[in-house]
């Protein structure tokens, strides 16, 4: 049986999610020959650990109660009190140098993969030191990935070795085709997606006639958007994707390069307009301009989408026009669409579509990632 | 730099654009630190080697010998005419005994692919032997993984060695995209796909109201169909690229229990009557019947597609009514497209479409497997 040791960072919706697959499914990768030894979790403030990381693991009982606990909303330190003395928590500055001794220990002897399932820009040097030290990196996490050229060039230093499908699109496959696409020397010409589920649900709505202020107050009580809906309708969100994809085709490319349209003018940006004023007062004021865009779109045959596109050098990230019959155009709900163009997909692209989001997807798309790199372990 | 030793079998289209691709590659391969060592190739009849398996390579000026007079018609034995004593050419009996004796030298050692471009159902003793001495395994050739269940056992008892992306949708990432959906516990529920070019192509043209007659002679004329079309027209090659899901998906079905829908009637069946009798007089009496098909969709809003549905232990091959504004009923052209319906995926399928056909395609594939292999070599 492989040992694949895992340190878990983040312990939202999409960690938890991900600990809880990985103990539902033991039977399933017992039979690939594969069992998965948590060995470390960690939220922000706190790591846990078993005693002796080389011989024990985090059993699945202990899984569970620190998923019960982290999703009423405590902290893991709070575990401490519960301790029988089977496992440690470390904290602060201390958890942080743990992490690191595990990666010393395991990396180049049996191995281990650092997931980051937070949405934290912090992790990125716990990373890098990670794979400089021989670990694999799973990442559901984009900030590593779209920090700087020098932290890029680190982490994807031997690209075997760093995964990170649910960085783009939840589980879709859409970075293991494109892997493929690239090792078999097919070069990529132009990739176009719409890769955020909560702006998918809001053009497809647009579509419809319903004014734009009147769909994001219904995304956002349906829990589509984040809680400041700002942070779908700035497009940054896209824009980390569109460079995570740009950057996995060798482009050289930073954040500000990226041309990145916003659904709302700086005016009503957060820190001058509350959340509240901006969905009560703010947002009513962009209706008449998007309504007539769509109107527009409606009569050259088009529908509005927002969009990445890659394209030579160039990321640009915004709303376009595209046909009503194309796979993008005819694309409803919250579900992701990429297509990509290359010699071998030239008059009809690639297309990859499906749901893009949640976090049952993206914790599968690092399952897959984790189960994916058993050849690098002994 | 890891070296991958590839033995190709099968010199036919796909076999020549692979070889193709290797040597133009070259390049792009050395910085992702592999290099694609070819030291076998083979045809129905011969095989080609170093004199040296562990040391030598066949050179890239040789390999482009062989893809020239491969593609001329003419078989591999000729090439000994031009030796210098380079390589050496084995023949018949021997060619597979020395087939063996690499697997079994290289197999353990440094790693061997043994690659299956071929359309051969005489390659799955050979292939089974070399899984069965630590050898890798990447097929184009979809015949060995639709055989016996006891062959097939045989040759996924290593399922991390035996990858085969082309034999399903081409280079299209359907059976990657599937392993990683089945490793994530993601439970698969249905996959309906259009899985032939040619017969994707023929159900669009109907639609369009043209005669089944016609749009046969065209597609022959066109090249998008065998030389025979009914090895097109009788679901056999859909048939089997059915079989090879539903086998990934665990079912434990043999091809005598898919129920194949075939386009012509058994008395204008191969040997009944001749290529040339049936495109000129046997498949204009199919006519009538198809577009009171076509027109019977039609005015159900729906269009007939000619799918492969699997569903619980069962696989269905034949024409189906889909819904016209479906993404299988908006499928154009020769495209294949699958729809895939998992716990992840289940309100709108995950969907992967695009080109499914073509040797360039197809051999992209397998390069594409060949490299994501690479972890097993030393």
């Amino acid at each position: 049986m492989k040992k694949i040791s895992v340190v878990l960072m983040g312990c939202g919706g999409v960690g938890r999610q991900l600990l809880q697959h990985i103990v539902s499914f033991r039977s399933l990768h017992a039979k690939m020959g594969v069992h998965i030894r948590v060995i470390g979790v960690s939220d922000s403030k706190s790591l846990l650990v078993p005693v002796d990381v080389v011989k024990e693991e985090l059993d699945d009982d202990l899984l569970s109660v620190v998923c019960r606990l982290k999703s009423a909303g405590s902290p893991l330190s709070t575990l401490g009190a519960l301790g029988k003395g089977e496992y440690r928590v470390f904290s602060g500055s201390e958890s942080r140098r743990e992490t690191e001794a595990i990666a010393q220990l395991l990396g180049k002897s049996t191995g281990l993969v650092v997931v980051d399932c937070s949405a934290s820009s912090e992790t990125v040097e716990i990373l890098m030191k990670a794979v400089d030290l021989g670990c694999c990196a799973v990442l559901a996490n984009k900030k590593p990935l779209t920090s700087t050229l020098e932290h890029y060039d680190k982490l994807v230093l031997d690209p075997r070795r760093i995964r990170h499908e649910s960085t783009v699109g939840a589980g879709l496959p859409v970075i293991a085709s494109m892997n493929r696409i690239i090792s078999s020397g097919d070069p990529v010409h132009s990739i176009v997606g719409s890769l955020s589920g909560t702006l998918g649900y809001v053009m497809s709505e647009l579509e419809d006639g319903r004014p734009l202020s009147q769909v994001v107050r219904a995304a956002k009580t349906l829990g589509y958007t984040e809680p400041d809906p700002r942070d779908d309708l700035s497009g940054m969100d896209v824009a980390r994707k569109g460079l995570i994809l740009a950057r996995l085709l060798g482009k050289r490319i930073i954040m500000d390069s990226i041309k990145i349209e916003s659904l709302y003018p700086e005016e009503m940006r957060p820190g001058v307009m509350t959340v509240d004023d901006f969905l009560q007062n703010g947002i009513a004021k962009l209706d008449q301009s998007i309504e007539e865009r769509v109107k527009r779109a409606s009569s050259n045959g088009c529908v509005l989408r927002y969009v990445c596109v890659i394209e030579g050098s160039s990321v640009q990230v915004g709303i376009r026009e595209v046909p009503k019959d194309s796979p993008l155009g005819r694309l409803r709900g919250s579900d992701n669409i990429v297509e990509i163009r290359s010699r071998c997909y030239k008059e009809q692209p690639l297309v990859i579509q499906g749901a893009g989001a949640g976090n049952d997807t993206t914790a599968a798309g690092c399952l897959a990632d984790i189960i994916d790199m058993q050849d690098l372990f002994p």
